[in-house]
């Protein structure tokens, strides 16, 4: 079998795991206890809060431990209560939210980019929080999360001196950033930032919300007051600490694999243009992750391909996951402008630690056969 | 090392880990995707929820799974928007909650029971969801529930013979019940029932919320719509997987160890107070679980024992875990209205499935040892 469905799922890293195996076994008790095996717990699980700040270029206190990116993503949205701003690509969770909360929902250009002066004319008075992704889960694509940050500076500024009170805070959702892309909250200059273990070989059900100090959130969960009183019940020590030792890894082979999968990526997108000269590659061709390759085949029924890829012994996505699942038609291939008959022949090819260079050797003659049977098929039903 | 803090944290059963091992491995899929391998992920996933819902008397639909007992409760009481009716010795969550959104919290008697009747005149027309703790995690004390389900459906009656429209839920969180009592949501007649795996020897972060068919609640997180829309976000396939065998274990073992567990506590109580003649023995005689021993004795520094008794090999704890570690009086035996100098002399001994006879046999000897050198020292200081 070939996976190349990273950008949904990442297995876990048998060192991660490794990590974790005390605090699934013996190391169980309640970080809250008072005996000495509990504190010694407490400790291990706030060092590993210290080594996801450290990555991250954050103080402990800063990051807070979730369930996943959703959570974190609801967190950071629901925790201010003036106005959303976002666009009309992100994660189902901050359109749902945008759409509960009245949001400003900007549109992005046809490789999947947002224009930044149609970004800051859009940001009224009433606006609390800005919500951008880092990296698109569907097609790659990248924003400039620099550029906005000094935006949102700049907009902060002139209600200052303007004596507008209302905060403004930029989160960004860099599920998808992780292990490519600087992650240094410092260095981007945002407020609020979404990490998700389970995207970067970690453990599922893991997440966190980076929060910038003097930045006041309303929790989703109340209870005993864990986490800076921001996520309440008893801590996810395992969780914790695969996670930490997960974005460790990642962080240390970032170039490496991001140059590594790169000309993977380049290489079989190379093969498919080549194949089928109509094919459409969605995303940008610069601002992308270096291990997403999104394409469009014309006529081609990409549910159907998804398929018979399986059959085949191929792993990939055709949209997002949740969407696939749905049988909606993905709502970021819709924003980028694709007609409807193109966006349903698109594939999502998605590479990671353990694809190599054999194998995506072996899945280019797989690949081509399956769309030319699919469009043969097509064609014969239409 | 003797652990007798079963009600703060359970070790993980063995063969719950052995369940979740392919899903913390090979089977890393997001249940989302739609190749065959993904969807089999989903099919074991979904066979979980199913046995989650046999053990509860429940069907699938009803059973949303959770990040944990506090989530659950959170996504319960927040579910509704009219007002929520508890007690004074509930769980930190429910109190917080009722705080933050004007609850009514009823007081219990000195053994921890809630009286029925005083109960039934606090259900005011604006009460629209009742909160009680099925067990409580510190002296034990059970409550009525099949009788407090009784008169909610008295008062929903009245309330449509009166023509008020306003519906009436009745939650209990049974966290502390699991593989002790009768969790059976149907012979209970509760609409909402919390439990939490880390509390019955399953993996940490996993709880479920019952959620009787025809009950609309509000989410807390939104997103790609996972969990019948209740809580989105990738869904928890190892922790649910594991969940689902541990509850079923412990369902299995539930009679036998009942039995097993109090006479090992019953034998300690008598113990102690043969030893000590003035201690006060927490929580109700009759109703209460079988494996939580929580006595008071009057002068005694319980904060100071615990740490003693760390020290000679026995952990357990003094009030509840989260109370211990920020040096607060605990409000449940502030609640069955003990004098502050008997409640800070508490201990909670909680027994569980490592317990043993001899144990016990060993702990009695250490406890008595313990407990007169801390009254000495005490004494020494006063």
């Amino acid at each position: 079998m070939i996976y190349l469905d990273y950008a949904a799922a990442t297995p876990l890293d048998p060192r991660v795991l490794k990590a974790q195996e005390p605090y699934l076994t013996d190391q169980f008790f309640n970080p809250s206890a008072s005996y000495l095996a509990a504190q010694n717990v407490r400790a291990n699980y706030e060092a590993a809060r210290h080594n996801l700040a450290q990555v991250i270029g954050a103080r402990p206190a800063e990051v807070i431990i979730t369930a996943g990116a959703t959570e974190s993503i609801n967190l950071a949205l629901n925790g201010v209560s003036g106005k959303i701003l976002t666009t009309d690509i992100e994660h189902a969770s901050v359109l749902s939210l945008a759409k509960v909360r009245d949001g400003v929902v900007i549109p992005v250009d046809a490789k999947g980019r947002i224009n930044l002066s149609v970004l800051e004319s859009s940001i009224t008075d009433e606006v609390e929080l800005i919500s951008i992704g880092y990296a698109n889960s569907e097609i790659g694509t990248v924003q400039s999360i620099k550029e906005i940050a000094s935006i949102v500076v700049h907009v902060r500024e002139r209600r200052k001196s303007m004596g507008i009170d209302r905060p403004l805070l930029f989160h960004t959702d860099a599920s998808q950033a992780a292990g490519y892309l600087d992650i240094n909250t410092a260095r981007l200059g945002v407020d609020l930032m979404t990490l998700n273990a389970g995207k970067c070989y970690g453990p599922k059900q893991v997440g966190l919300l980076y929060v910038r100090a003097g930045i006041q959130l309303r929790p989703l969960v109340y209870g005993g007051g864990q986490e800076m009183g921001l996520r309440s019940g008893t801590e996810n020590v395992a969780g914790a600490i695969g996670f930490a030792r997960a974005l460790e890894l990642a962080e240390k082979k970032r170039k490496a694999e991001t140059v590594r999968l790169s000309e993977l990526r380049d290489d079989l997108e190379a093969f498919v243009a080549n194949e089928f000269t109509d094919v459409v590659i969605n995303g940008h061709k610069k601002h992308r992750l270096p291990n997403v390759l999104n394409i469009s085949i014309p006529e081609l029924d990409g549910e159907r391909a998804v398929f018979a890829l399986d059959q085949a012994g191929v792993m990939v996505a055709t949209g997002s996951a949740c969407a696939a699942n749905k049988g909606t038609r993905s709502h970021v291939l819709m924003a980028i402008g694709l007609a409807p008959e193109v966006a349903d022949g698109s594939l999502r090819i998605s590479l990671g630690r353990l694809t190599t260079q054999s194998e995506i050797a072996e899945l280019k003659p797989i690949l081509a056969e399956v769309i030319r049977t699919q469009l043969k098929f097509g064609a014969a039903h239409a």
